[in-house]
């Protein structure tokens, strides 16, 4: 039976004009899906009818609401019951899609996710996951702006996330994780990032231990856990000294007629470059944590890059990952029981001992 | 009267290759300058016998030990009081020099630095800051790491103190300042970031609100102050991206002798582009809130880096840095001393209406 995606057709910043051909570009490359695109029904068949396709893989599905990019999560949840965005999550909910793919606003997909799909159990909050091209490959990140002021238990919930996913999509049997983390300081960072080390170094996660922000990018480590407000500084940081360099780059090629005639001799190389860190190919990030599969494509995202998020969905559906990260955290909670029963009766030893003095 | 400027020549990955012809270097750039070297004399002189220079404008101070790359800050303070970090040091505060220059480990300096120079009276912890590139010139950020957990109070200072270092080295009459945030949440951000914010709004500095990652390279923005940890992540994180994008952009043009043709035809405008972006035109971070200058160099500083550390040290005595940004802290606890007051009334006041309840 062919994997159905459900496209959050009105999301993001461009719309239809985005996700109706990118989501026929998705049917064309793969032979295993379906797609229902749910929105406005006209305004969906109006841009379906300026393309050639086989409408037997394609539903259409009404949806009168759009979630604005600048709407509240909670108004998005309370007064929005009948957007594209709710009803998209709706058929993964009832099992009618498998895989639900947004671009619209983060937090109102977060909130609404959360709400309509639930969490994993043992899961206490969902992450944002995204890959971002390294010197030697690429690296999951998370979590990259759901979760502000984490305790040690949601990073190592993150850790484990990730990890799964990679080993998942990758086929990165034991995926290296790392933990965010400055080293300027005599005793670094964070308490909760100290008591995730804790914790980690006791799983059968594969964790390195800690990396600072350059080695995101380095390619020695497969999955970096942090905060939500760290891993969006680090991520939007990066965007920006990036957009900053193509822009010099873009000015010192069109200075003057003789650059423009280098640029034009340049340009097979400078498009080999370009591809190789071409963010639009890292676009589709996932809400980790849900009991069902929810990609959220870039605001911003052109036909190419919300192409990219639908392969993300199809393959995380073929991977079978919330199934996986479910099994995973129950094995690790298994493993960590006996440390926590052991950490109780060590505070219960300490409450004694400072009782006797 | 000249300016004197202590140069901790054993500092940094490479030591005296590249402190001591840099410190020549800045001689020969700056008519108005003296340099102390301090560390070993005989290895200095050594070093300085590789050279012509005049001998009137260079002093060298000796210093039997070396705080180490890897030292900890503690051990730095306690058992190297006889370093060259820790005797240039010294040689500012008895006023024998207006600045210390040293590429040496930034936890042991930052902790010496506070322990012989002391901090301005107002201000609780000296930050690190410095420039970075930005679209459209350059832009200020601190704290960078100095600090882990700071309070709405301390990021309000790092935004007066970065306001105050740009307006006096830019000639910029009204830096813009803005607030590191994160755009994802509802609620956005940490309570400290929300109490700088507040704090802000009730002060004569130029603050523009919230910024995110991205925007530090805009240019839309003078000053960016943030905990430390958030800074750290945002500069390494920076870096590298930086250098990853430098290894894709040479591995394209080094791929075939085509391409490494095509490289020597686009060799001057790679090289206009590389200047641009040049992370050693930026080195030099100002330790700032120490009641006099002290410039941390880039461990791994090459010679033009590390000339550029001493240039800044230079620009900040000329204008006096410190003695402007002890007047300012001055100003600002007069104008929020009323504020103060009535939120201590207020908090009298609501206590008082809890008790009657």
């Amino acid at each position: 039976m062919a994997i159905n995606i459900a496209v959050d057709a009105m999301g993001g910043d461009h719309g239809l004009p985005v996700t109706v051909p990118a989501s026929l570009d998705a049917l064309k490359l793969y032979s295993d899906i379906h797609i229902t695109l749910v929105g406005r029904e006209s305004e969906i068949r109006e841009e379906l009818a300026k393309y050639q396709y086989d409408s037997s893989r394609i539903t259409v599905q009404h949806a009168e609401q759009v979630v604005e990019m600048d709407d509240l999560p909670s108004k998005a949840l309370r007064n929005k019951r009948q957007s594209s965005m709710r009803i998209a999550l709706n058929l993964v909910k009832d099992e009618q899609a498998q895989a639900c793919v947004s671009a619209g606003n983060t937090g109102a997909l977060m909130a609404v996710a959360k709400f309509v799909l639930k969490t994993i159990p043992g899961i206490d909050r969902p992450a944002i996951c995204t890959s971002m091209p390294t010197m030697k490959g690429h690296v999951h990140v998370l979590d990259l702006g759901a979760n502000v002021g984490c305790d040690g238990e949601a990073l190592m919930q993150f850790a484990l996330m990730g990890s799964v996913l990679t080993r998942a999509v990758d086929d990165n049997p034991a995926p290296r994780v790392g933990l965010l983390n400055i080293g300027e300081e005599e005793i670094k960072g964070h308490q909760r990032i100290k008591d995730a080390h804790a914790l980690l170094t006791q799983t059968s996660i594969n964790y390195i231990g800690y990396i600072e922000g350059d080695d995101i990018y380095k390619g020695d480590v497969d999955v970096v856990a942090c905060d939500g407000f760290d891993g969006n500084v680090a991520l939007k940081s990066s965007e920006g000294v990036a957009k900053m360099i193509a822009f010099y780059l873009k000015q010192s090629f069109s200075k003057n007629l003789l650059t423009k005639l280098v640029a034009l001799i340049a340009y097979p190389v400078l498009k080999s470059f370009k591809d190789k860190v071409d963010p639009r190919r890292y676009n589709g990030a996932s809400l980790l944590g849900l009991r069902k599969i929810v990609i959220k494509s870039h605001g911003g995202a052109d036909q190419f890059s919300f192409l990219n998020a639908i392969s993300e969905a199809r393959l995380e559906v073929a991977k079978n990952v919330p199934d996986l990260i479910s099994a995973e955290v129950s094995q690790l909670l298994q493993e960590l029981k006996p440390l926590k029963s052991a950490d109780d009766a060590a505070q219960v030893e300490q409450v004694k001992t400072a009782k006797s003095v």
